[in-house]
């Protein structure tokens, strides 16, 4: 079957849409700005679950994903909308005034001003489309399609939280103490890393940049088909989030913090031997010239390094 | 209960939003031009059946709501966003192909251009949110709040049909021959009065304009309740769509001209003694200085217009 990918491709080749691939649309503003656009649709039982989210992190969640594709592409948001399809049933709740809480909770912290949206009747799930424009300094938008080889490629952020997070809300474990709430937290509450964008784009020596929403491995291969390059990935050098290694093996570990998304961490590629990348950022590995060919090394084993995160369809 | 309106008016006001309320945002982009912005979400069964309407027509109807909006603000649209959430066994099937053909089949007709979107799963009905993006001459949008007393009231398009078509497919008349078929396509495949509206820009005498998506009733209230006046409508004047008369009765037709939306007609207000409104426009009545009184005046007989438009709450 087809991949959501797939589809999206396959519609970008047939009407020319050469605005369209990365983490947002860049879009002519003026002459010292381009306008940058995201949106994200959030679906109830396959994004969140209301048993397991309350409404004020859900509307922080929908707003935070858009945050961090803006984050992706080295800008600043500005403004947002929020359309939401809701049920009779919770309508007539405080969801929705809860939701909106959240929301702006997140959005003050950025000075993000909702300027418009939807709210529509459904029969169904919960559904929401989160819009955000933002701002980057004339041509300076960081792309996918930047990376070129010797580039180091470096994570901000951990990875894996809020993957383990999902895997302990399945399980059913909903109340955990430390590492388990805190994974938990990543999760449902996860949050963009736009300060650290600011300061890659400011630093001027990032080539490409990703913000990891499928999982490194997806998210890698983006970059790499994208730019017409390929990858080592050291293992040992993953920045693996820290709880995840005091409740899960070290090969469950791993795979979750290769395969799981949703982070919100930021990947990028540069030649940083002039300076040094932001802070609380780990090389990981380097780019390669072999397009397309995405190798780990383990412990001197080298594998193929296979894109299996997350996928609608 | 409250309504979607009572409740976005609660959102605005809790978190002082003063760029929602209109039919777009309207955003500052450089020394000559504004931004427009809208945001529309469609939902199956409640918006759309999957019986009565083809794939390409649900397309362009997603576009056409929008950009109808960017028409009510006097604008041209520039890019667009689509973003759904489909079944899996919805997904297996070319609808999203046709759909997307659909999309692009009006768009070219205005040359805009998707920058972007999302595609999610649902375990539900079938979701879309389109967003588009639009321009219009700097401080030149033209608002709700514009309407002064002594201003004529205009509609630009035809009333109801797109009401009676709904009426029809609910009554299970799928395939009509002549004016039941004129109907029906009014309610599958609207199209935005977009060369109405910048013919109205140019020339500069329109003072508020709203598209008549919720029923005349309804936005007609919309713009007196923001331009703080009254409404005096003539109903022997009301350009009830034709193909109305042919299958209804006097009285059907009139309540569908009155509280059917989804027409995509505009209403506007100005002062036309100096000129002529567009072509296609009738003068349906005269704006009063009695804030939030309107009155029908039908064979000389005065009654309270009460706003009795789609609301989805």
């Amino acid at each position: 079957m087809r991949t959501e990918f797939d589809f999206i491709n396959s519609i970008k080749k047939r009407y020319r849409l050469d605005k369209v691939g990365d983490d947002c649309a860049v879009l002519p503003k003026n002459g010292a700005t381009d306008l940058l656009i995201t949106s994200d649709m959030l679906v109830e039982s396959v994004d969140f679950r209301l048993e397991w989210a309350g409404p004020e992190q859900i509307g922080h969640k929908a707003l935070a994903v858009s945050l961090s594709d803006i984050a992706a592409m080295g800008g600043m948001p500005t403004f947002a909308l929020v359309s939401v399809a809701v049920e009779e049933n919770l309508w007539k709740t405080t969801f929705l005034d809860k939701f909106y809480k959240g929301w702006h909770k997140l959005a003050a912290k950025f000075g993000v001003v909702l300027v418009g949206g939807d709210v529509s009747r459904t029969q169904g799930p919960l559904v929401i489309d989160s819009t955000v424009l933002g701002e980057v300094p004339k041509d300076r938008a960081i792309v996918r399609s930047g990376a070129r080889a010797g580039d180091g490629i470096f994570v901000a952020g951990s990875l894996g939280g809020a993957a383990g997070g999902l895997k302990l809300l399945t399980e059913g474990e909903e109340i955990c103490p430390g590492p388990g709430r805190e994974l938990i937290r990543k999760q449902l509450q996860p949050n963009p890393q736009l300060a650290a964008a600011k300061y890659l784009l400011e630093q001027g020596l990032t080539t490409s940049m990703i913000d990891i929403s499928d999982g490194l491995s997806s998210d890698l291969t983006h970059i790499c088909v994208a730019s017409g390059v390929g990858a080592e990935i050291d293992v040992s050098r993953l920045p693996v989030e820290r709880a995840l290694r005091e409740l899960f093996t070290e090969a469950e570990a791993l795979e979750l913090a290769i395969n799981g998304g949703e982070d919100l961490a930021l990947l990028f590629t540069g030649d940083y031997r002039r300076g040094a990348p932001v802070r609380g950022a780990t090389r990981i590995g380097t780019i390669t010239s072999h397009a397309r060919s995405i190798e780990t090394i383990d412990a001197g084993v080298r594998r193929k390094f296979e894109p299996s995160g997350y996928r609608h369809f």
